[in-house]
């Protein structure tokens, strides 16, 4: 099942930068598993904001939360979960 | 260049039916063949609303604000546009 | 899968109102019909407002989408879903 | 009587992660105690945010508000109560 | 128990001019039987808009529900509910 | 002249919990001073939120403002105000 | 005793032009006259919208409410009152 | 001085297309009449949405308003007026 | 040219009490002496908030940025300009 | 392609004023630099906010992005972005 997901980082000025870097590293090496795995369809940037546009293709929302929840910047995200049916007009 | 683009399509109640199946069923004739001219890469149903989130992918916003508005359901939807840029993670 | 719907109804003032009426009554039929099916496990009213929280059990986006968007009372109806996975606190 | 109480719960970044461990399992013991005893009725979680959607059935809005205001993690949780009134179509 | 019920009028500008004032002296009849009664305790205009502010006391959100839904107005009017609990600086 | 007012109360995690409780005393203190006097005519907790709902009875906006600005909390408060006028249904 | 006022005037686009133009002169003497008498202190038109910003000096929230629900255009108007106190730092 | 101006048009489903066909042929004229008097500096659309950001170059407040009121599509549109000021960093 | 200016102060809870009422000095003075050249035409208070409603008199955008952005408080100030036109029922 | 950029400048009040001063010198240098290659090719103040409008020229999202993620005041500024198509009424 498909969920578009809208994730908004914000990071505290006063947050230690190394811990904030290790976690974006964390971060980025998680993303990637998740995109390897199929489960994490699509993600894109959303152009002059620390934010990102995302597809994910999971058994559940148990599953979803469960990926969600675990990502490193998890606690510095704001995220809209937005559940995809198919569309009548879809070709694929 | 990619683009997300959602709809939501507001049907006022004393509108004629006729002429709004007719729109509709224009509507989707234009959406898939803008899906088949890889313009229109994804398209999907927002559960619950008469809403869908889709992926553009054409060569500049004068393209998109073409193609936008010229769809035959156009004066009926909201439109909200975010321009999507690479992410550092993606993969593909 | 449970979903959280929360569903405002707008009736236009200068609605048929026999029309509204009889939609209305094939809502009740239909609401009642899914919940002896078990896949609209709660109904509830919002106190003084035209409008209702519900909880829905079903195994996909898509057959949500099926049942909200076949609803009678669909095209009045302004609808918020909300995907809902199981909590750690949770008893049940 | 029936409540919908919908908790978002915002971390300070620089709370002292013990302090807030600990707060944690005290709130899931409060939970499970209410479960019990029938006042917290349905305990979910909202997918992809750390909030949950939750029925709660006291005898009072002073019951409510002394479970809610009491619950280990008030001060870091947003509230938005809804009273619930029975639904005409609801069969049970 | 106590409910602070913020509530809108709303006129369309086409209604028809006499049954809206057959409705309003409706209102009017319905809401001082209803102080009459002790269950609309407070009424008051806000001031520069076609809205009120009102405490409600009544035995639960069923009869509150009953009570605000049976209004003539209720049609064109938005409300806006708060249940009230006693406060611990109250004299009263 | 009466005016409804909504105050919301937000405690930085960070402050100084004596000093804190010192003001919420202080607070208590002055609510019951000022609804013995006749100015505080009702004070009531919106149910789930460190929020109250109060009427207040005073000569102008000037004393309005002097004794809100002068309460211990009020820098910690966020606060609505609506002038009240008398509701032509109203039967008092 | 002065309130700031902010009104935007929303005009149905099937409005009888003539009615309006009607109601728009008569709405233009009674502000006129309203200054006259010292009541409307300030009266401002927003740049670029069908709104004005004023100040009014009246008695008491009661004759606020009776002199901008008595003016010629308020089934079309949109208000925000908002109650004005002296500022320490004014001169005057 | 310039004033930043983003106008979105709102035409009604039943509005007479030839009337609202002459008021676009009409604002397109005056749009460009004022283009070429240097008045409206900057003319862009908003891709995907009925609206457009214009930037204007008038005398003052009171030549904005007589413009941009006077647009044959006043009547439809919606305005957010941003005065500009000069930026320190700006290299004109 | 008139401005109608809206400020709210902000005060985090741990600012230097003594910079802060040094600054809230500052910012008395030089309100006051923009009062005297007339640049600064109105100021009150919003009943109930840290917070005031200005009319200012000035030549451009520029001077109203110069000022504005001059004041004492201006760093814990948030501020919304509205550019103000003569109305055509204004009598003076 | 042109895009419209609207930036504000979040100030966190215990930032060191001299990092953040250094920042903002080379944000300035930065900026002028990208107009100086025709790229930023408009930069206004926002009258009374510590905020700027902004028109860039640039070949893609991905360059948009680059750009803006790249300033020095980045992590302080909250974008808003909204891609430009050519106006039908446009005269240059």
């Amino acid at each position: 099942m498909l969920y578009c997901v809208e994730m908004d980082v914000r990071v505290p000025h006063d947050v230690d930068p190394q811990v904030f870097e290790r976690l974006k590293a964390e971060e980025k090496a998680r993303a990637q598993e998740l995109q390897h795995q199929g489960k994490w369809r699509h993600l894109w940037r959303v152009a002059g904001r620390y934010a990102n546009i995302s597809i994910f293709d999971v058994e559940s929302h148990d599953e979803l939360h469960a990926i969600l929840s675990g990502l490193p910047l998890f606690p510095f995200m704001e995220m809209r979960v937005t559940p995809l049916a198919r569309h009548p007009s879809a070709i694929d």
